[in-house]
């Protein structure tokens, strides 16, 4: 038999996630059979759940990824490109993450689950936070825990829009958003 | 036969659109199927069904209802007030809402519909804006559309939150959202 390479891997179980965030964007969690997704992923059952034990695993799989690319954009290019991409993404994954956000309301176990995903993630944030509010003029009589808390709330709300195929004010958001972190 | 009281219809409505909400938050649209819905609300799938005409126009219905109330809270209590009951109102009917926002997103007939649903409302809380512009110390070299549009990114953002169990922070939120609107 032919060894099959760690390439090969990486590339099918990329395929994998694309499709899955596909199927579950457009049908929901529960809606998300398995026959869509075989659909969806152009694998039979047997191929996709030889890479993910089930499909909570993929779904939770899908998100955590998902979830880490956002919050590496956020360091990577603030908090400002962060919102212009989300003006710019095509939204698949936005429907996928508005599912899980559904889902942690019903199930304390994958809450758990959930916040324990990505500590770091949450730390390095709040000190880019920290960097960006020593870099230019910004009111600094609030903790920088209630400031990340709230920019979150606006990509959240940004990624409803998204989601729902309403188009974003890009340009009105971050001035919304500089208006509500200058110094007083 | 005896008259059916009106007041036994509306009532009668009332709960299934209630049970109809539990199912919807918990499973999802596709996942609310009608045996699930029987159990959610008590009554057969003849009698759900007699008072609306498909799965569809049901949570069409409740989407409705539940958009239309908080506008009637925005104009009644005011955005901040808006936020405080986001606090403390159990969030069913958030996951119905995150629901019919992802549904918006992958049927374009569906969000002709959605988008059409009160017009009224929409001018209401714009007029009911540009009093409070004029009522408080607030910028004004910004349109009251954008200022509307953000103050629904913020609105949507807290549904996600408190349909995902996260707790909000609603002073930190409304600190927020007064820095953001206060006069430069």
């Amino acid at each position: 038999m032919p060894k099959v390479s760690q390439q090969y891997l990486d590339t099918r179980k990329q395929e994998i996630l694309d499709g899955a965030r596909r199927a579950f964007s457009r049908w929901g969690y529960e809606g998300a059979t398995v026959a869509r997704l075989e659909e969806e992923i152009g694998l039979s059952r047997g191929a996709i759940f030889s890479y993910f034990p089930s499909k909570w695993e993929l779904f939770f799989a899908l998100a955590t990824a998902d979830q880490q690319r956002v919050g590496e954009l956020w360091l990577e290019l603030g908090f400002e490109g962060v919102v212009r991409h989300f003006g710019e993404e095509d939204p698949d994954w936005i429907g996928a993450y508005l599912e899980v956000m559904r889902l942690l309301r019903t199930d304390p176990a994958l809450r758990a689950q959930w916040q324990a995903r990505n500590p770091e993630l949450h730390q390095q944030i709040v000190a880019e936070l920290d960097r960006q509010r020593a870099d230019g003029p910004q009111r600094s009589d609030v903790p920088l825990e209630s400031v990340g808390m709230s920019l979150g709330v606006v990509l959240d709300g940004l990624a409803v829009h998204r989601g729902a195929g309403v188009p974003i004010d890009v340009e009105g958001t971050l001035e919304f958003v500089r208006a509500a972190l200058a110094p007083k």
